[in-house]
């Protein structure tokens, strides 16, 4: 089963699939993406996925002819042909290439880039053991809430947190307030209410995060949106990060400091069991 | 005379340079650059802009064998092949490409780009008329010491100064301190002073803003860096930016609001045509 991709209207083996140089995803970060996944074969959500990166490209103003129901029939159709059990679709939209200037280009013409590989779920061995995070200042840019490719602080926050031992970084504004993990949304479980932080200009509305605030309320728990601290994060009873491809994973330190009893708690599997019960089921 | 790129190893037209799509410099601006110009012919500052390149690298921890003299001379050959009178040299390193992770690659074999244009100068009608800028909020990450790829920021600034009827951004921080331009250094004539703001986590330590210091004292202008406000824009009795390919652009209005009389002014020809004198002549 080889790896595929899909380059502006074409098909092609993965280790084949290029862009030009001058393309404004390589040279400028100027472009948005998406990550969708399957359960049991199926795109899981890939309306609001999709629907985000439509807003996306909205956001930084990328003029193209997309619809929510043709990339629909794409994921579909990519996920088809990689035969894969279950499928991480990675999709890539920029604003075309061009001679380099920092102007927009006109017209543009955008590169619409897609990358089906198999799904390798979280170890079982991270789900069950949870993890350690460090905190570090949040020194993105300013949009968070667009999901765009720049990721370099986001890549070398990540390694900063392998290099200390750890496996993944919160990032923290100045005040103390949490924002987001490297490649996840960050809920906690204090006095018994389960709190992620609300969202802003520097937090990604996760498609996770969503379900996971609507699977927490339907067994009953006290989930919402609500401003969460360092301070937070240190007197928890739980906390546990949520994306698409890692789901729940709990975690058990910060910054070296035991989270609770420095066990993954019953609540993240809680949450999880229903998530599963809810939506990864066929 | 075809525009020629380069591409780990091989010169090539630059309409078949291509990279893999799963490159981190596309997918997550996991990348830095440098751009270099010719005068009569020959590379401008090249140790400098590679030394700098080099820091870069080292500031994202991109692993590489790579020397300013082996890249001194495949920008040489770059320029020699294109035979531009004069050319712009665009230099991209990025960590390589792998399956998607933002984890570092491991082992990693970095992806280098370089791409030759002739050079466009700056249009005679905006050195001589200046240009209108708008100040607007600093929202990008908070490296900008590292000259990496991700630039959205700087192409949403600078396409909203466009859309406003200017020229070009100039940033501000929270606290009213001005960074940068979008593409360059800013210079501020206050009282017969010459400020440019510090080197800080916020600003490139750029070439053209070197040379332009050390021009200016040459000729006795008292010139250094000094923190700059936008109550400083405002009241300044001249503004210029300097970068690589624009060296000295004269801004007439900031915010609308005209600079000294609204004319270029003075300072910014004689420190242009000084630095001419200095580096521009065979």
């Amino acid at each position: 089963l080889p790896e595929i991709a899909y380059v502006n209207g074409e098909f092609l083996p993965l280790d084949r699939a290029v862009v030009h140089v001058e393309d404004r995803g390589f040279q400028f970060g100027d472009a948005v993406y998406e990550v969708v996944r399957t359960y049991s074969g199926k795109p899981f959500a890939v309306e609001e996925h999709l629907a985000r990166l439509l807003r996306s490209m909205e956001a930084i103003e990328l003029e193209h002819d997309l619809t929510v129901d043709g990339l629909k029939i794409l994921v579909s159709e990519a996920v088809r042909r990689a035969r894969f059990p279950e499928a991480v679709v990675y999709l890539q939209i920029t604003r075309g290439h061009a001679p380099r200037h920092r102007g927009f280009p006109s017209p543009c013409k955008p590169t619409v880039v897609l990358t089906v590989r198999e799904l390798m779920p979280l170890s079982s061995e991270l789900r069950e053991n949870g993890i350690a995070v460090i905190t570090l200042p949040d020194n993105r840019w300013a949009r968070c809430d667009i999901k765009s490719v720049a990721l370099l602080a986001n890549v070398l926050a990540y390694h900063a947190a392998k290099n200390d031992g750890a496996h993944d970084a919160i990032f923290l504004e100045a005040d103390g307030a949490v924002t987001e993990a490297t490649a996840g949304n960050v809920f906690v479980l204090t006095g018994g209410r389960l709190r992620t932080p609300p969202k802003s200009p520097k937090i990604l509305a996760g498609v996770t995060r969503e379900k996971i605030l609507e699977t927490a309320r339907t067994v009953g728990i006290d989930a919402a949106e609500g401003r969460v601290t360092k301070t937070d994060l240190l007197k928890a009873e739980e906390i546990f990060l949520t994306s698409t491809t890692a789901e729940v994973v709990p975690v058990v330190s910060v910054d070296r400091q035991p989270v609770g009893d420095g066990k993954p708690g019953p609540m993240a599997g809680r949450v999880y069991e229903q998530f599963v019960r809810m939506f990864a089921k066929a």
